[in-house]
């Protein structure tokens, strides 16, 4: 059996939810992942009688499931050192007088809300970004003294445990989306930052390829490393565009800019083996969603949104249950 | 002619002056790129009686040629956010009570001493680093406001341009060695820096190609693009890793770690393409040392030091000064 | 105008005809290729009344044709060292005591009796397998005494012309598929074989891309080096996953395990070219059918069959018969 | 907003007009570019009252646009050196006695009835080739004389320049289809032309990828370069069949010879990288038809037109209107 | 400090101990891995006073050391299914009357006085096969019932248990050369024999990565994945010879056919990445000798032997002692 | 036995012969591969007593071998359509008044002369071009008449049949260059040549791999394919340098222009891959010269031909004259 294919609704945060609902369920989607904001208040849903079943409502009437909501956002203030970037993505009351530490606790006290607020919408899974307090030491020069990264691991195993706690309170699953600028964006930082909270099952991963082709990984074998941790997944897509004048490191232009050496891109337009992913999700049993994070400079969105959906049904199949030559060899 | 070929000492600041100066004239070298520190002080270039002729003493002993000095450390210091790893680089009284921007303008200062001893060491190139306001923006999320990228390059102006005004001055260039964390690290970055203090003379590049490869840009195309501000050349080597397990973005990883996805290797042993790159260099002109700056966590510091200058030497060669098939044509 | 394209029922020996036809039908299939066993019984052919008839009505009842009839299993026997995994796909009246040219002789009688069952049928094609006795020297490790190599492809002319002479009889061919543990399993060893049978026509090549993609064979180039052997085409795919720790040889492991270096997948999955594979079965002016082996342990089976069968459908075009830039150049 | 697809007709010179125009319609197509001759008759478009209004006639009843008309027969004979080749593309009135600067000049003074005739039919694009003096020159052996080559610029702007008059007067454009044996056929050749006749607005490009796909060019970037003359596009292909013993030179073998370095292939069957090309196409805001020149000698004309259509609509998105993370970073 | 560097003598049997010792002398080579054979003869070392000491004359003359013996051959017979191909290479004590399980038993003997041997001559290791008794096995057709794949290990351990008590009573090692058509010839064979042998100390791997390249595998992952059991290291190298035409497999084919898919070559002159070895050999801190075992059908083979040498001794090199950067930092 | 290296004077004709030789004798060369012009004038050969003498008393001085004369230019305008290149190369007495027969004819007899002052001056092989009226046919638009080139082909037997007589009556071979602008240029045109010629013993080939390496072809491969043709080996380089904004067909720009999408390279600096070469040159038993033909536009040229005769001496090797693992298998 496919699995269902849901839109993640960040990128259409301009458009009500109704309205997006309309579209999306007439594309053919089964449902939506959520996104903290317009889409999903938390707040609301904790405080506001009424607004859950209003949303439910709409998600209803257009036949749409959700499988997760998703708290990007507020995520990344957790751990991150604080700057006017995060002001720009952050509610005004968790912004607040900018101080960092401040910030980072009273984000990191709103996701324990928003594992209170999946709960109570009856969802039981939260995907999210945790922030890094070490992500600027990417390339060790000055020379880094190695023990601050390791102590960035502990710096996110402190602020987070107390997090998952209320997540394991609820039955709800925080899942970290892989990701540079996050405390884990590859095999080896994933594995740092469960091993930094002691692989508690409480904290798992929102697997996004896009984030692994143009760092050159195999998401494919990614899955099958964590594949106990693998608590939802994005059909997101990444191509590399290297021609000797573009740099993998982007320049720091922005997304969509011809110069870069790599950039988003509509699922199936990219380099992602979604092939071998597959058949990797079949193979460790993943059985939830494939959510669409859809992003391309350079498409129409409705198009692509359509596009990918095509793209995300083909390439699903599930996997044989028969074994192979024995039924050849069987007289 | 071939180029001379130098050695910068950078790597071999354990050993004093005239113990480097005897292995690396037994090795073959034609001369020594002085790193400011203990082989170069630029202190005491300026301020100590005979200091620097008891240098320059050295070098002649064993017939060694300087061409350039490098201040990498200090530049650093000049455009960085300043952090702990700044003060494990820099002398005492720059590095002071380590308030930010007093750092910054005492290594600006420390630079222009060094425009200062340099001259006064009768040596006209000085190479090194500036640092950067805007690096750790390198991943555009939280979204980057990409006018404070643009700021970056106004800060860099801003505070370079009364240096260069001192190494126009002395008749000394500075050759800014492109690297990440630099304000200049690729084709992009590089033009726009130059493009920021309108392309004066004064500061050019001091190219490495080790920076390059694991970037997958185009080294050859570079010298290229930037002929008339190639400075110095460094020869230096790198080597992606890459096996789908292995991030291009290294993990947090220290150097020589074999689980980072390129690493510097002795030079002949990576992906530069040498060939390419001396074709460049031939047809841009550049007439000055090819110095190598041996960095490889795998391999015996000796014995790296001689492969490497025998690779350079076979790998160097002179430019035609005929047209061909035009001789084949002549009866 | 477009090949038929029939899927070979050794796969799905599992269930009765009726039922497989059923679906078959409904997935749009052209026809069967039926496999000797429940869906094709040979001794019930020749020796049962009605038998044969109650055959073709199941086809006939979901408009189904056959091209072809197939005797993999106890092709195999025929000049294989016998040995228990024989003993598991052989009928026990071939299998008999075991002992191995008891078995050969049977199965290669049998063999006779498939040439008759196929023309009583109505059909005029058979595919199997030879078996080999050289096989087991694939690795010259003892160093083989290259005469016995030589002396295998005597045997397998001395067992099978015998057996040709039966088909030559019957007006059937037979079609062997080119496959590791075959007489035949590459160019090289082909052109060996057909030699040894002296060409002769009754004997040809039941082509399956498959087998050739993991050993670096150019599918398309075979069919025109063996342009007038080219008796049957299945349609199957086989992908290398080649990472550096899983080998070619497939470590003796069973297909679908992940760690072998390549395995059979669905056709359009794999490395197979089939672009360039329809082109040479176009320029040999091959007509006959495509008929879809399929085998992936990582798939569910009835997805597969029709995703196979769509991606057959549209890989395959007619020759052209205009000559280019010919219109174009008329006025 | 997809941008609408036409049938280049040059390759369906044996069907009248309205044969064809019937067919097309029925596949979907949305227009055709007619190719002068049977299709489109400049001379009776001028003189002949009621032919365009014939031509007209046909399209509007099968609901076909008409984008552009192509001379690219009479084009080529403009510039070449004349030999028993033009004879049997050129009507028998341009060709008359053969006497090549007689063919050239009339074939010039042609080329200026085309853009009368596509303006009083009115279209403002004619696609077509020029010829060059100098394409026999490709191989420098004899060496060249190199100021031969400058002067094959120049005499192409000398007999261009006049005819580029008339199209001004007229309103219409003169697209060059970029191509071997033509004065412009990659980046270098390209600019030189342009240069040659001062870049004027008059003279433009017909892009056609399948040329660029053989010399290995990167059609995208040609599409950003050269971005302000892209008049019109052909959607063609081309596929590199280089297995060692098959020369990029072709060998001089005809179109269609298995023995060929590469070859016409159906759109999406070859090389030409269409998704980076539509990325271009957007970004440099071609709002202009996709044209379908159809060639390919190992498939079915009729089956290929339909499979080019869908192929090509498939392929053609419209650019996005949004930044990406910038609804994202909204709350 | 570099590792020594020997010559294998299997493939110089024809030449007597002292005329190879010599040649190999005045090549240069540090030293000799005798093969069990006319350089050294176990049964005589046991058994004929004065021998041993008459083969030390030898090699002490000409300054030549000798880290390992080699049983290669009589250890192929220990596992193997038995057929005439191991007639002609057993001492014929060993074969006796050819009876399968006799040979088998007498082989395994012989190889209990190979460490016996070993250690009256001061060796402490010895290098060879063990022979499988599945290899037969490789391709699963007729599917294999892969238990008995299992049992084959199994045999193994029978087989080698008793043999390696010896060994660890003499205290010697066995090192397996991993290998096709032994027991072990890829990662997870590996690991599967060792396991089956409880990874006793007493039998490790002679690693040869000819043996690897053209079965894709990566030479260096292997030898940091079994990094205590890396006893022995030969230097040998093989190429792919992937045309389409030929055959991974290699086609029954003797070596130095030219349609082979691949062959043995030089060192040096095929696929094996030498300089990831040789770094990797560095970071598990392997100390043992580079062992030429030099086998290349298109070759001199005493130009080659010389060629080996000095390929061995420039692409050798320590490790490293420092970190980098580290004193890069220091002021 | 390696094979004598020398160097093809051609591009050397600006020096006189003994101020060559004397470099070239102290380069370490072998011999000479003189070039018909200022090295080797065949009139005066057969004209002018002493001159031989006093040529191969210039060569002796400096020990240096002939073992082939070059005929380039006079060849390349035998079959040529004659323009003013031709002028440039050839000497007065052939061009004349330039009337294209004219000019082919008497090239033709030079042609002849240089067969009859080969066997004079005591060598007997003649290295050359032989020209191609079809050459300007390469890329077939307008359409080519086929017949045409097949004419080309006739034309070349026709005009080359008689000098060959000569040639044979002389006991000397023509060695063609197989280049572009050749009437053979690949593979395909080399067969076609030959056979035009009825594989006439006395037509053969002058290998130089550099024309191949640009047009994608297999130089081992060709040596196999027509070994009993391979009268002479040049060693050359080329390289090819495609990134998308350069053209394989090189833009009618000249040798040594870096927008070229290849250029001649010295040895072992570009694609040729001289290890293949070496093998089938050994597999063929060629036992002539490598004659190093040296044209690098961005490399000195006196270095150059040092390291080209270095690396042609470094990958020169014997070829085995023993089977492998029979020396293995011994007792």
């Amino acid at each position: 059996m496919a699995r269902p294919v849901t839109l993640f609704t960040g990128q259409w945060a301009d458009l009500p939810l109704d309205v997006l609902a309309a579209k999306v369920s007439e594309w053919g989607f089964d449902g939506l992942e959520l996104a903290s904001g317009p889409h999903f208040d938390e707040v609301r849903v904790l405080n506001e009688p009424g607004y859950a079943e209003s949303v439910r409502a709409i998600l209803d009437k257009y036949n749409l499931k959700v499988f997760a909501v998703s708290a990007h956002l507020v995520g990344q203030a957790i751990c991150d050192p604080i700057d006017a970037r995060h002001k720009a993505i952050l509610p005004p009351e968790i912004w607040g007088d900018g101080e960092p530490e401040g910030v980072r606790k009273r984000a990191a006290e709103r996701m324990k809300d928003m594992a209170r607020a999946a709960a109570k919408f009856g969802v039981d899974r939260v995907t999210g970004f945790t922030g890094s307090s070490i992500w600027h030491l990417i390339y060790s020069f000055p020379p880094n003294d190695f023990s601050v990264v390791e102590q960035g691991y502990e710096d996110f195993a402190r602020r987070w445990n107390p997090i998952i706690d209320v997540f394991d309170q609820e039955g709800v699953k925080f899942a970290l989306e892989v990701h540079p600028t996050e405390i884990a964006y590859d095999f080896v930082t994933t594995k740092k930052a469960l091993d930094a909270i002691g692989n508690r099952p409480g904290f798992g991963i929102n697997f996004d390829p896009s984030h692994f082709a143009h760092q050159f990984l195999d998401s494919a074998a990614f899955v099958e490393e964590f594949a106990d941790r693998i608590y939802h997944v994005h059909v997101k897509d990444s191509k590399r565009k290297l021609n000797g004048r573009t740099s993998i490191l982007a320049s720091h232009l922005n997304f969509g800019d011809p110069h870069r050496g790599w950039d988003f891109v509509s699922p199936g337009h990219g380099d992602v083996d979604f092939e071998s992913l597959i058949r990797s999700l079949n193979r460790i049993g993943y059985q939830g969603p494939l959510s669409i994070e859809w992003e391309d400079s350079g498409m129409d969105r409705e198009w692509g949104a359509r596009d990918a959906l095509a793209f995300t049904r083909r390439s699903d199949f599930a996997p044989s249950d028969v074994a192979f030559d024995s039924a050849f060899s069987q007289r």
